[in-house]
């Protein structure tokens, strides 16, 4: 299977089971609306859930609560990202954002009722022991909160007041929460589903993180907002550091190239095992979208 | 030791709790923020979680997390309410509301990073084996999400551009869910924790949550804002049917008193352990607070 048939065939399993999860609540705007905040999107999160668990041989129907519950906590954020107080944004995943299809409450509560969803996902027996559930509750608790993703979001709404401009070190560490840090818990997460060695989907998830970030920020400056469903050029606009006014285009490029080969090498102790994961590394970078 | 002594000595336990919760996290202002909201107040729904365990013989130290982590989800839903697109409050428990303090990105963040602290306090190993720290989250989770209380805050919105006044029934079920759900959660916790039949404490917390929710309209209109730390009579201003507006206030006080009622005689089965409790209830629907 190439990758981008499984990225698709993981994305239909995910949104089946989100389905699943919503199915039987109430007929209310709010759950409309977190059914529309989860729709389209590349799944690339619940897809290194799904793969790092299948690649420790655990099967779909064990992980992929799992994956849907990283899913549901990535559909709050960029929910709650997108609001006018804070990034403001209209257009995501080619449609419009929530609060301007319904109202600025409305997406407060679909983002907030997204990130219970989420855990309340995680506690289903179908993903095995209760330790490895509660497991997976911290490690999803952590890199959400207010030293994971939470703070990335903090860190990047403070550059755009702040007096100088944010160094390459400075990104780094914004990028490492903002979108680091559920990534790298998307991977370990099948580390934590197969009680296996953490260390090596650690190592790779956190060269991917960066490499993925890198990547949006060169999409940002090249890419088609067609194709991307969201409004481009915006850092520069704002005229807001990022790895490609750092590091220029070629620079970015370079870097995003050898982050995936990091990431690559990571897996080495699985072997041919590993290749979807590497496959996926290589699209983070190449991707148009 | 009086009942008022317990809630104020449970106050402080579960105020260090969420002390130690922060202290190691980065100097920010998301992590202030999150410190600011969960300062003061009454800690009803956290006592409730530490004396429905103590009252089946579980040690306070076994059980502060889960009430820390209640508090702290609690928390996230007052900074989300009061914000200008929700309930527009510009002041709680005697201070400005935090998105007036810092601003609506930050109180959004730190909202959202109080429900990830509330699930990371519940993985908490002291809360005991894996299985209760499980059902925990999963307990929590629904309470908090799109059908316990997020449900009933975006009800309570809607009833503000609705055509028709809500009937009692409406209430009822709003309720039931804005207050009504995490109140339930709470007092259900100490059965959790110690693997005991979950009916009557549900039972207790049914009534009572509804009776608490009573004189939460009986002190909008009566209360004294000093004492209260909000702006009071804003349904009344807002023409919102109330509990008061649909039932008088002399009914109001009735039915509240009639559920405290019902509240203590659920808890028959366990005789003179549950005389804290009762007198919670009893607290419930006399309070001026």
């Amino acid at each position: 299977m190439s990758f981008t048939a499984r990225l698709t065939a993981d994305a239909a399993l995910i949104a089946q089971r989100l389905d699943a999860a919503l199915a039987d609540k109430a007929d209310q705007p709010v759950i409309h609306a977190m059914a529309y905040a989860m729709r389209g999107g590349k799944r690339l999160r619940g897809f290194l859930v799904l793969e790092s668990a299948r690649m420790l041989g655990l099967a779909d129907a064990r992980a992929v609560s799992a994956a849907a519950a990283v899913e549901a906590l990535h559909a709050y954020s960029l929910v709650h990202d997108d609001l006018p107080s804070m990034d403001n944004d209209d257009l995501r995943r080619g449609l419009p954002t929530l609060h301007v299809k319904w109202d600025e409450a409305t997406a407060i509560l679909a983002g907030d009722a997204l990130q219970s969803l989420a855990f309340e996902l995680l506690s289903d027996p179908a993903l095995g022991a209760a330790e490895v559930r509660i497991a997976l509750v911290a490690g999803l608790a952590r890199a959400a909160g207010a030293e994971g993703m939470v703070l990335g979001q903090a860190l990047d709404i403070a550059a755009e007041t702040a007096t100088a401009p944010l160094t390459l070190a400075d990104i780094t560490a914004l990028q490492a929460g903002k979108t680091g840090a559920l990534i790298g818990f998307a991977a370990e997460a099948g580390a934590i589903l197969t009680e296996a060695d953490p260390g090596p989907l650690r190592a790779y998830a956190a060269a991917l993180g960066l490499a993925f970030q890198i990547a949006d920020d060169i999409l940002d400056v090249t890419g088609d907002a067609a194709k991307a469903g969201k409004r481009l050029q915006k850092d520069a606009a704002a005229g807001k550091a990022t790895f490609v006014s750092l590091l220029g285009l070629d620079g970015a490029r370079a870097r995003a190239l050898s982050l995936a080969n990091e990431a690559c090498a990571a897996l080495a102790p699985y072997g041919p095992r590993a290749e979807m994961l590497k496959a996926a590394a290589r699209f983070a970078v190449a991707r148009e979208m």
